[in-house]
């Protein structure tokens, strides 16, 4: 298998990659100088690169920041070393790219999908986390990339080298998409609206860790992610002295509360799992004010897309109502959703035959059930409803500590191994017959 | 002082006229029997008596029992020896009258009111309990005056009897106001928005009881009376199976349970006391059904109109609201309603000072707060706002037990004492100049 | 096969007899009569018979009527021809029987169950239901076997019946369990209490109906069942009069309609479908009383005994909190539970196995889910704890309503067909080999 | 009248005094510079001053900033000239003084009452706004004198200079208390506990502006404070994954919902005016967390001390019962707290017919119904408990906006109008007889 030998060979150049992404970190619709490193590498290796609104369905994007925190980010990206060409190419937040290239061959077109950005999360500075003790910690106070999108970065370009070495053995067309705004489930709509997967027939994604085994695992396809749909209602009543005139008041306090334990009560659903959250609640100025403004911060999820729009609805006209109570009024806003699900079990099968009996991984477990969301599965469901297959792998990795924590760092060794395997399964899906 | 010395000649009569009613109570718009006695004794004293619509707004009778109760509470009446052309007269449950005498000398308008119904209040048939003793017990089940209203209807019979001895003595025109269904108050509106008493310049109503004294008193006016709605909400959903299906239910009872607390949210007035009440919920049919039907009974009260009015659309808001919590769907039903009202001053004190000095009473009390709510504000609030005087009485007596009791019963020396009195001021009023 | 041959030859009198049960229903710990005829016929057949506290623990007895009912329903009973010495022996309602044999063979012990209450439903008067066209409705003004029970004793009877008629080929010992109050899940916790399967190998109940398919099918096995606690929660206050002095109450209304919302917003369950219904709420006397009195009769469910019990701890934590809300005390009184459970794989597929090649049906169906709740999951987990295997099948027929409704009916070809494949299946598992 | 002469011959130095305090806010038990001014200035009129545990109850103090709060605005004051030494003994926030002085005729004990904190709002830099235009606005950010402490601090200094330079008139004892933290009603119970007022037969206390007339009027006596209890509820939980394993969360968010809306659900009381109040509610972190905290900032008032009580208890219930609820722990803090209480009648006249003729005031206004809390009221319970009277009288001035409000300001005239009149009011208490 020389993908692996190959893979293996370019490791420190990866781990020195990564490592760079890892000092960098851009969170969503702000990925200037990710991007610009990203396309800069994909066009070197003779890929076409789309970007912009040829990737990104603008209206569909969410949560997007505002033109001021934009331009900063733009700015400090340059100062890093982004180009400024590809910035002004990524205005008003639109990043993220896909590479393209048609083989010579006929055959399969298969697409690659990778998630580029970081979350708001303050890196630890212990000396025992193993970034800062090396010096390659976060440069951006507040912001880290604590849930391996640089690894993943890293991967998807490490594909990109391995298979563009190899082109001459690959047939059909590969679209390798580097997703924004992966946090928060805000940025993949966006990219599957704008119909850069609509012709494909195989479809790959994945994550490091979260497996049930670490080092030297391979999970060929998952199940379970749940549709979920992120979304604030702002209640805004009128404000009163509530010694003097509470009656003049209109509480936006008591809607938002009354709302937050409305949703709550949203019946179960005999379809299968839902979830509801009020995560956060902020109502009122102070003490002795008829409070008039009221936020309530919410997720909903379902096991499938229908029982998360059961949910939505539901918790969208609570949210109404509980405005009408008090006579308040209310905005319901968007902040991300994601749709469920499942891997294609063909072709799930047909990687676990296909890698299981390299003697690569220890383990190579064929299905694993996994809970949370991922908007990998606008991908995922877009490419099925049009006809393809699609998996959603997990590159099992030791971590040094949970998801999203201040101290989250990964065993490196899962760049090459991972790139390896990715880059056979592009030769081999597109070369597939029929 | 001969109206005292006449009326405690009468005190027979009175005793066993207030025990006939007593043994036939009769609840709101059912007081066949009872209008046709009373109708029957004006006419005999030469009264011009006026039924029906001509003293009765139908549109605004509140809470009017369906056809065949109706009928059966007439056909009752006629067996318990109610005039059959009488009840004719009162069909469709417009019971009540008013008596009108115009006397010679020309003169001010008198008008006063007696409320004639019963309660739905099983009478006690312990023989400690003195009309189960003396066998004029409610021949009614479920039935009884356990609110002093037969004393009231005696009252004003013994009056009209006084006040037709000596028409000479007396100015202007009479008119005494028999109104059913103050229980619930759903009866005075209908009889005020007839119009009857529009041309009123002095009104005089009262209520056995309720005085700080009891035996011997009289409290020449009160103030205090809280505006009130009484309304019913009923929710309706869909059933579901709630292990099967429970998201395809729409749950009434929640959107009722919903209703009460929130409707015990409504601020505070600062323009004065406010009231709310849920008395009574009742919701769903099986535990393992989610609930289609909900129901509420509440009421709002309020020191001024205003205030109790605030109460109610606020509260009718919220039954809205709470229904489209969960998507059922509400039909709000008035079931009684009074506004506030308290005597007039002048015309109270001009009372104090005709009755203080009679030495007929051990308490004369110029002037008492009271709480709770009736509808004789109706009429109050009307005369006053024509220009007229009203005031509301307290005609103390010692009393078995609290009023709605089902062994509540009075010192029946009240009668011919309280009859005198009101006698006495339709001759002072009537005469009265300027 | 000559069991259903010879089933099939006693169809005439097996309908006759279910005829009989369907107009003599009873309810919960009232099956006097059903129980009187079924332990006499057991006797005729041979069977030891055990009844009263041999077969149940009375401790573990829910929704128990009161000492008055019990008796008027042993009276119609005995009215009714039961026999009184045998209604002695279920005094307290201690009803339902146990027959046993112990065959010459050594073998297995075999257990059968069956449930014979009925439902309080009203049964349609109407001629085109066939019970009532035909003249075998129920004779109990608002009871009625609408789910089926009365066919599951006759066929438990017919089973009783072939295996004695053979009892050559069995081995082992056979016990066939005839349960009380299976509606609302009040009675199979207490027949499992008293330790009468604790040594069963081989477990077997089922339904008429409920299968995907009807008439000539049989479900092999189920799975699905919820565990189930059926709970009241009584609250009680003080009332006080909600106009003159709203703050001397302590409002039981409020406290339960809290409780009805919060329940509701128990959290969903990790690990599986979870359930809670507040299906009934009863509060208050009169609109103007602040409400002294209030019930809740909800129930929770879990996909295991482990979600059940987490929705209950809550539930009832919850029911103690409102109540504390409102300073008033609830009283929370368990009315029914089930536990989860599934068939055994192995036994059902030994079943399939058996029963597929037979001919007798038109659709062996291996599995099937079911939802809802089964009290008979207590017996199914009892028997799997102690090493035992229980399957619960559905015994496809053709109905003419839904089960619980007025209306239902059902096509009586399925009682010597089940009858027969029951009798094989005690005969096969009774004599199997280690 | 001499002392009205004198006073306005001091104005310039009075507002140079005022704006000097404007100029340098203090809050709450940080009146470091404010009370080293202050009792330097006694100090010099030969007044015994005394200061921290003498006349400040150190365990009812409330809401007293963390020590490292204390400490840097400790230094503030010195830096912006306090004496070292006095703020010494002012360590740990015990801020404020009294100052007496016994005169050489025997009289009576009279005791004036000021308040000298300032608030936390941030004044408005705009030149329409006199103070920044004339550059004595705030130095110290988000800190302003914005509802008119310093005119009090100042007309109290200017009292004692009038009556020190008129000592000889003089009878009885004066003491004079500058009370720190008013706003909030967080410091008169501490300094009453001290039992500093104890032995007063006459005590006045009042506030600049709030009259319905303004500049040139002088209200009396006022009446309507309502007592007032101001609480933090906090409610802690567990954190879980709200998609993950949500039944492993305690929602501390729907723990503090349930709170505020069932605190608006107390009952109205028959006894007078309540209010309730949830200004503040904040709870949870992220949109996917089961939030495990919940924070409700909230007051009760009540027209009388007992139905505060009442509101207050009921309130604190209903806060453990929700922690109950969800299963959460919850801490609640007293934040502040005043009693309800009337001017003495007697007292109040007396001043009317003292003031009224000397036409000094445009408008003299006897009694003035007022809303909201002071805890002044804690100074006048007590002294009228121990047999004493007491006045809150308003110093009607025009202001340039809402106390409160960024722009606040007034006109200074009324500095020395009411200084004036106070002395005078000091010499006559003093001297009175009997």
């Amino acid at each position: 298998m020389n993908y692996y030998e190959e893979a293996m060979g370019m490791k420190e150049e990866l781990i020195h990659q990564r490592r760079d992404f890892h000092a960098h970190p851009e969170t969503a619709w702000t990925e200037f100088r990710t991007t610009s490193i990203i396309a800069t590498e994909l066009e070197k290796l003779g890929y076409e690169v789309k970007m912009g609104s040829e990737v990104l369905d603008d209206s569909a994007r969410m949560l997007v920041p505002d033109e001021k925190t934009l331009k900063q980010c733009a700015q400090r990206a340059i100062k890093e070393g982004a180009n400024p060409v590809l910035v002004d190419r990524m205005k008003g937040g639109m990043t993220g790219c896909v590479g393209i290239m048609h083989f010579a061959k006929p055959g399969k077109t298969v697409a690659l999908r990778f998630d580029i950005d970081s979350l708001f999360v303050a890196e630890d500075p212990a000396p025992s986390h193993r970034p800062s003790a090396l010096g390659f910690q976060s440069c951006h106070p507040g912001l880290m990339h604590a849930c391996g999108h640089d690894g993943h970065a890293t991967i998807g370009l490490a594909v990109a080298r391995l298979v563009a070495a190899h082109k001459d053995r690959m047939a059909g067309t590969l679209k390798i998409c580097f997703q924004p705004g992966e946090e928060g489930v805000v940025g993949a709509k966006s990219m599957v609206q704008s119909g850069i997967v609509d012709d494909v027939d195989y479809f790959i994604s994945g994550h490091i860790g979260l497996g049930d085994y670490n080092d030297g695992s391979l999970v060929c396809m998952t199940k379970g992610f749940l549709a979920t749909d992120k979304l604030d209602a702002e209640f805004s009543g009128v404000p009163s002295h509530a010694g003097a005139e509470p009656e003049k008041g209109k509480n936006a306090l008591l809607a938002a509360a009354q709302a937050a334990i409305s949703l709550h009560t949203i019946s179960r659903h005999s379809g299968g799992s839902s979830r509801i959250n009020v995560g956060v609640l902020e109502a009122g100025t102070g003490r002795n004010v008829v409070p008039a403004n009221g936020l309530i911060k919410f997720e909903t999820r379902g096991e499938t897309a229908e029982i998360n729009d059961f949910m939505a609805k539901e918790a969208k006209r609570m949210c109404r109502a509980a405005a009408m109570l008090y006579d308040v009024d209310v905005k319901i806003t968007p902040r991300g959703s994601a749709t469920s699900s499942n891997s294609s079990r063909e072709m799930g099968e047909e990687i676990y035959s296909l890698v299981e009996p390299l003697n690569v991984y220890q383990h190579v477990v064929k299905e694993q059930k996994v809970s949370g969301s991922e908007d990998c599965c606008y991908f995922m469901s877009r490419v099925q409803e049009h006809g393809g297959q699609a998996v959603y792998m997990l590159y099992g990795t030791k971590e040094a500590a949970g998801h999203h924590q201040s101290d989250f760092d990964f065993n490196e060794d899962v760049l090459p191994r991972t790139a390896a395997t990715i880059a056979m399964l592009v030769e081999h899906f597109g070369n597939k017959e029929e």
